[in-house]
């Protein structure tokens, strides 16, 4: 397999668009990274997105984004894997070039939610739980979530309270990120005052939609980059799980995350303690906790110690969510897992301003679809 | 790259199928390709489907897929981009095999249309048009290739008629395949006395909806096949044109068809001439006819022309549809492609019956997707 570098990134600010189409912002990141790069052709388009068939009547995002990003004629597609689907465009695109058949491939998530009315974006949302075995039974994902929170909660004895930080560090990071979504600070009080929406899970414990697209440039290592530092993907796996939770022997065990990550460790040729920065998928806090523990940076049930003691913070021991995290930079979902991509490569570049990490030789990003039910892992390492 | 090869192939019968879910639709094809190509593990699962969100309100196909299979744990994604999506799953299959990260995966194309009334399909397949610049204004799917096949017969001189042995040709061969929708041959006579769907477009102009799924196992060539034939990947392409037909220069020119399918030809090393047979994406029969030119079997304005002489038949100079093609064997959009791709497999194994085409080195599957703006081309090869 060949090398490939990331030569160019491009994210448009998280918000509500309602005066900008889809295409639009799909363009306006992709047409970043694309100047970034300092290339006006690419040889495919990898378009990560979950909702667009249901949120804005469009599917077919690979030929729309193609078009209008002035690439008419070239390869393109989508992937889809739920709220995952940012990362595994990120793979097919990694994939693409490693084999030698694409020289310089473009992958840019988006997403468009705010145009549709909340109801609609829950049953939409919906759809990245079984149809037939949750869905049906009324289950909504928060109320998923919920659940395992709730099971998390008992077995291992913490209270809602203790999944705080989790919240507290994401908006103390947003603060410096101009593209996030909320980029105001939130306290222990305001986390304990907000209202519960799925009990145990309150609107602290959850990440908001959003509208917005993130996208990179994707080249053979070979090829001279245009940019201080050289970015390349050191390690690319991907792993699913069972979508219904009912069916997993251990639901409160990331087996997903804890495969695709030791994948991705044994292909950089590292371990948990090498990675200066996580970009984890905190859309629930306790999928930050799960999260951490399937990684490797904290025993199981143990999580929210890790926040607790602070150890999730810039100069902690695993810096998380350092641009924001779903939490408060947003979680527009099949755009997600490219912002986190593009803020690693911040990081690794020493761009990330008053949130940089201050070991950046490798960083992670973990985009989780489902309830834990797909889950790729991409690790980062600079080279020069 | 690596040289890839499909070593396993299943299908179900395009029909009705409202005692099957979608996942025991794929679940059927994934488990037959995988038994034929006698594997019990498979590295990555590429789902290609366009309307599962919408039709089946069920996202994640993936995980979906790989759990019901049981391939829980493995690296799965779906491929979308309109009716081209199965064999855009199928390309990402390749590329993964190709670049040395997979040795083994699984391909399948599925789609559920029947369970969902005629009127959410139509605005469900519409999805595949421009959401802003055409289906906003009233346009379904059949109207816009109604208006290619208007212009087409204008500036051509053709007549409805001129197109019935496009439908004639694929009904026939539907007789002998099994799992083909409608096994029943059809007559100019009943050709004429089909309903006007959208003028110039009549019943039989047009390819049915369905319910099916279609797979392959690809994997290293290096790896011992156990089949009678060794198929390889001889060419893999896709090509994007804008989605708003308005917007094109030459509406009546697949211009994507013609440098997917150069390319793959380049990739081969062959011309048209080599091509035994070559399964099209005849959704309508103006879409059979601009696929014969842009492939390079006719001249422009000419493909029906072929057709009126007999050289699409199994016996002519390009036989096409040789199992029924979208009109018989029938259209669930979705897998569409990776019927295709099945198909050639079993003209190219010889094992077609009687239905197999008298030259069989070289077989090209051609997948559409929007009216043009999304086409994918490979090119197999048989190489013992």
């Amino acid at each position: 397999m060949r090398e490939v570098a990331i030569i160019g990134i491009g994210q448009t600010i998280i918000s509500e668009h309602w005066d900008k189409s889809l295409r639009e912002l799909a363009g306006e990141a992709a047409l970043a990274a694309m100047a970034e790069a300092q290339v006006t052709h690419v040889d495919s388009v990898y378009v990560g997105n979950m909702l667009s068939d249901i949120s804005n009547l469009q599917a077919h995002l690979g030929s729309m984004v193609a078009d209008w990003i002035g690439q008419r004629f070239t390869d393109a597609v989508k992937i889809e894997s739920a709220c995952s689907s940012g990362s595994a465009a990120f793979r097919a695109g990694y994939l693409a070039v490693a084999s030698g058949d694409v020289d310089i491939a473009l992958v840019v998530g988006v997403e468009k939610m705010t145009d549709s009315p909340g109801s609609e974006i829950t049953s939409a949302l919906a759809t990245a739980a079984d149809a037939d075995w949750e869905v049906d039974h009324g289950l909504s994902f928060v109320a998923l979530n919920a659940l395992i929170m709730k099971r998390y909660m008992y077995e291992y004895g913490w209270k809602g309270i203790d999944f705080a930080e989790f919240a507290i560090n994401a908006h103390a990071n947003a603060v410096h990120n101009p593209n996030a979504r909320f980029r105001k600070p939130i306290t222990e009080n305001s986390f304990i005052k907000s209202p519960m929406i799925c009990d145990p899970i309150n609107l602290m414990d959850a990440s908001p939609v959003g509208d917005g697209a993130a996208a990179v440039i994707l080249a053979n290592a070979d090829i001279l980059t245009p940019n201080s530092a050289k970015i390349v993907v050191a390690g690319s796996s991907a792993a699913t799980d069972t979508i219904a939770i009912h069916n997993r022997k251990a639901p409160l065990w990331l087996t997903a995350a804890e495969k695709s990550t030791q994948k991705a460790y044994a292909q950089a040729g590292i371990g948990p303690d090498d990675i200066g920065v996580f970009e984890y998928h905190d859309a629930f806090t306790i999928m930050a906790a799960l999260s951490l523990e399937a990684g490797g940076f904290a025993e199981p049930g143990k999580g929210p110690m890790l926040a607790k003691e602070g150890e999730i913070k810039l100069g902690g021991r695993i810096p998380v969510a350092t641009r924001g995290g779903l939490k408060a930079r947003g979680h527009p979902v099949g755009a997600t897992g490219m912002y986190q991509i593009v803020e690693v490569v911040q990081q690794l570049r020493g761009e990330a301003g008053e949130t940089q990490v201050p070991r950046y030789d490798f960083g992670m990003a973990q985009n989780i679809g489902g309830s834990g039910s797909n889950i790729v892992t991409h690790i980062l390492k600079r080279i020069q």
